[in-house]
């Protein structure tokens, strides 16, 4: 199965790369790396990833959609929002990482189910869609096929989650251990959630 | 300051974007990214970056060298090691993550130092250069200019480690509360040294 990531301009470059971490250690999956109009995408970090053309992607697989400076201005983007919502709906599981929740709370695809985002930007993305049932204080949450994340390192934490429900909490321990990443396997857990002022 | 990112054919994704969303939070301070060539790499996950030519580079920035599975190698291109030596030689500070250690021990600089490396790959490491100082239970280590980091996640703490030398621990700290990342601020505290037999 493929796991088709979404970037765009000013992207963060971890939201991205944390999941690909976990994500690339599992077997019989392959990483692809698009955008909408394909090419070189360059992150918040300035660094320049090549990027295959959305429409080649096979729809079915897992979309993964981080967040970044680039969403403020995306939100807005119509034209983005519509093939974001094209992949989201026909995608087999659909993961977000911090602001990437704004996105796709913008396709209207996560009315009336739970997600989370970054908790320094939480008021910002619940203003853009309060048909979400938002979550204040949750590490990743997970509804249906919608995977949401916290901020930035909150993406690996919910890839293992990921891995967990899909294969086995042991095969998300295993590759925690092998990245020597201290796994925060309770998405109920947000110690950031508790250092801002979010409700 | 620049801040050079040397990367090579099957670098460990997050050895790299780790570090890179840490420093990338810095004012002044600009990250690139290189190649002995330049052009295109691809990392072990398939993310295709584009670089600069090494040879563009001021050596005399922070360097960043990461580990992974390109490192068991390179570690016999003897090309490559010397063009190594020569950035790192000059460079003001010189940061490896994981098996990019095993790298920067080839060039031999650091013989008589203290470093560390993946406490999984330890062996192969140390078998490299037995001139070295290998210490087999560090998140990070720093001796002089060089810091060298345990398996991946380690590079982040490794990052903010280094932010914490340079500027502050309030800095390092406030960095890891915007990315929503437990920092183990304890260089020392290894747990997974602790799940590994290593000597």
């Amino acid at each position: 199965m493929d796991i088709n990531i979404l970037l765009f301009s000013d992207f963060e470059t971890l939201d991205v790369f944390g999941p690909v971490e976990v994500l690339g250690r599992l077997e019989g999956y392959k990483l692809r790396y698009f955008s909408v109009n394909g090419g070189t995408v360059i992150s918040r970090q300035g660094t320049e990833v090549i990027t295959e053309k959305l429409e080649e992607a096979d729809f079915s697989g897992i979309l993964l959609v981080p967040g970044g400076q680039g969403t403020r201005s995306l939100v807005n983007d119509n034209v983005f929002i519509e093939r974001l919502k094209e992949v989201a709906v026909k995608s087999t599981y659909c993961l977000t990482v911090c602001t990437g929740s704004a996105l796709l709370a913008k396709t209207n695809l996560l009315n009336d189910k739970k997600a989370t985002s970054n908790k320094r930007a939480f008021e910002w993305v619940k203003s853009l869609n309060t048909n979400v049932n938002w979550q204040p204080c949750a590490r990743w949450v997970v509804d249906g096929k919608f995977y949401t994340s916290s901020g930035v390192s909150a993406g690996i934490d919910m890839a293992l989650g990921f891995v967990a429900d899909r294969i086995g909490e042991g095969k998300a321990k295993e590759i925690a251990h092998s990245i020597e990443y201290v796994w925060n396997l309770d998405r109920d857990n947000d110690l950031f959630a508790k250092l801002e002022v979010v409700k």
